[in-house]
């Protein structure tokens, strides 16, 4: 079964997600120098390109962009850069694969492809929880802020008579070790097919990197930035139930498919893959290129861009309004909890196939 | 510059593309056939495959389906026996890349790829009057009914000061020879770089197979359906001049962009070329695998399906209704005309790059 797509917003109105990203895009220009050096110290360009002439480079979970295409941009520019420190003279093109649910608006993506590209430009619609590519065809793979999605809700959070019934929450960031158990199997399924599928893919030589939001080790969920925002949707949502806008059992029957994983819980999935080395590992803070204090109102917006498709599809579009106009309402809370939450919790994380 | 894209009616609407395709279906049944003799015959599988153990296939000018998934399913089967009848014992992985312009409706595409296919699939935006794909990179390539779209229209046929001002027409078929000459170099320079750009792309040993609308030597534009549909079309065009639904001046500032070579003219051009040889050109009857009388407001509506767009563009969407309804009304003196006109107007072409 293909997995389940929560497509960003498309298009590029007010809350699309075009409009709303540039909170990603800080968290990416974090990530950039970490790629650059990856790539000038462990990504053998000329190697790879040797038999065919052509670097093929995959971007999963890309969105509809402008981030996407500046992230290739910049992995161009950094293969180019090794290319030359190696005195390759040998001409190199670039194949690029950008990747998405078959939901996600393509549509957006081709017509914002940027002219005058230096490279060729193909979309992919499927989920990476499953094969896209032919083995062995690629040789460097992207993924930004896309793993934490599982491909979908576990069962046992929707069935009454399971322990892990997640009555009147919407995450697991405060509810029961049966609940987070639930969610933490998932994920390690989920990131099992993912690692088997990218290790037929990717070849021999090839590199992986994954960008995505992780919890410390010995950190609590709800002491992360992520975990403190659906705090606050599930507490705009409970109050909703109160106000009669939503009824209980529809908020029973929703849980945002979302997982932060802690360093150590994916050093052992990749272990346990055995198809990559791990480069490196590391958590940074991803609001630390922001200059200033982070603007609240403008996090909650960038975050109703990525998570608005889930819940009107749960809950309906009328609500959307109300959902984020009480989150925002509590901007001030939610501002001041921050102040003493873990900020190093963006993952990235340097895979080459073995 | 991209060439101008004039995409196919998109969704799945009463006038879209996807419901008005079977016209085009049954010409491609007549090819189908003569497509699994060219791989059967021609088609080296077991060396394409032999370095990657992947065909890569692109289907250039696809629109947004069902056609091009029928098509390419029928591909890949016929190099599967082919396969099978080399003794190759090896896995063969298929990639299969769909193109059109960018302005095509690749969200239906993606959309409705058929489940549980033995491919990988991707999504290519871009015009094929260029460069797509890295060297070499593709084995097989396909293009129905797509290369009798020219780039653009020739520019002479709107300058009032040359001889080649197609004032009060829009198309060459009833035009002077000046028109038909200013609209057959168009065609040979956008051949020229279409050729180069798949010569470049296409490994050696791999196969072209190229399906357009042509004009058999000897006989006049008129005297084919796509010149007669044409030509009522642009009786219809004029009669609204008369009525004032259309001006004179929005009917002089426009022309199809559309062509259909002869036999001899496409062999000059693939010579020309030099980068393939031509392993066998004919022409057949497109309508040779439909049952009965053809018939007329069903192809009208087909050929709707696929003009729609450049008239919206051109004269607005207001004017559409009246001038389908009006070329509707000639159906019986266009049934009356086509059965004096020459049948056999499919090119039908095999290339393999040298």
């Amino acid at each position: 079964m293909e997995a389940k797509a929560f497509p960003m917003n498309g298009g590029d109105g007010a809350y699309s997600y075009t409009k709303n990203s540039h909170y990603q895009r800080a968290a990416s220009y974090v990530a950039k120098e970490m790629i650059e050096e990856a790539i000038a110290d462990k990504f053998d360009v000329t190697r790879l390109s040797s038999s065919s002439n052509t670097i093929r480079i995959a971007d999963l979970g890309c969105s509809v962009g402008p981030n996407t295409f500046i992230t290739t941009q910049n992995l161009i520019e950094s293969m180019e850069r090794k290319r030359h420190s190696q005195d390759c003279t040998k001409m190199t093109e670039f194949h690029l694969f950008f990747n998405d649910h078959a939901s996600n608006d393509f549509n957006t993506l081709f017509n914002s492809l940027p002219l005058g590209r230096h490279y060729f430009a193909a979309g992919v619609p499927g989920s990476f929880h499953g094969r896209l590519f032919p083995k062995s065809s690629l040789h460097f793979v992207h993924s930004s802020y896309a793993l934490q999605w599982l491909s979908k809700v576990p069962e046992d959070l929707l069935d009454k008579s399971s322990p892990a019934w997640n009555k009147g929450r919407i995450h697991y960031t405060n509810a029961s070790e049966q609940v987070a158990n639930a969610y933490a199997n998932q994920f390690a399924k989920d990131m099992e097919v993912f690692l088997d599928a990218r290790a037929d893919e990717i070849a021999v030589g090839g590199m992986m990197v994954v960008i995505m939001p992780a919890l410390p080790d010995g950190v609590r969920p709800s002491q992360i930035m992520s975990g403190l925002f659906y705090d606050f949707l599930e507490q705009s949502v409970v109050d909703m139930v109160k106000t009669g806008s939503i009824s209980e059992a529809e908020v029973d029957s929703f849980n945002l498919p979302l997982y932060a994983p802690t360093p150590k819980v994916m050093t052992q999935l990749v272990q346990s893959n055995g198809g990559f080395s791990i480069e490196r590992m590391e958590l940074t803070d991803p609001s630390s290129k922001i200059v200033g204090p982070l603007n609240i109102p403008a996090v909650v917006m960038h975050l109703r861009a990525g998570l608005e498709g889930i819940f009107t599809k749960h809950f309906g579009s009328e609500i959307i309004d109300e959902l984020y106009e009480r989150t925002l309402d509590k901007s001030a809370e939610f501002s001041s909890r921050l102040e003493s939450c873990c900020k190093a919790t963006q993952l990235f994380l340097v895979l080459k196939r073995k």
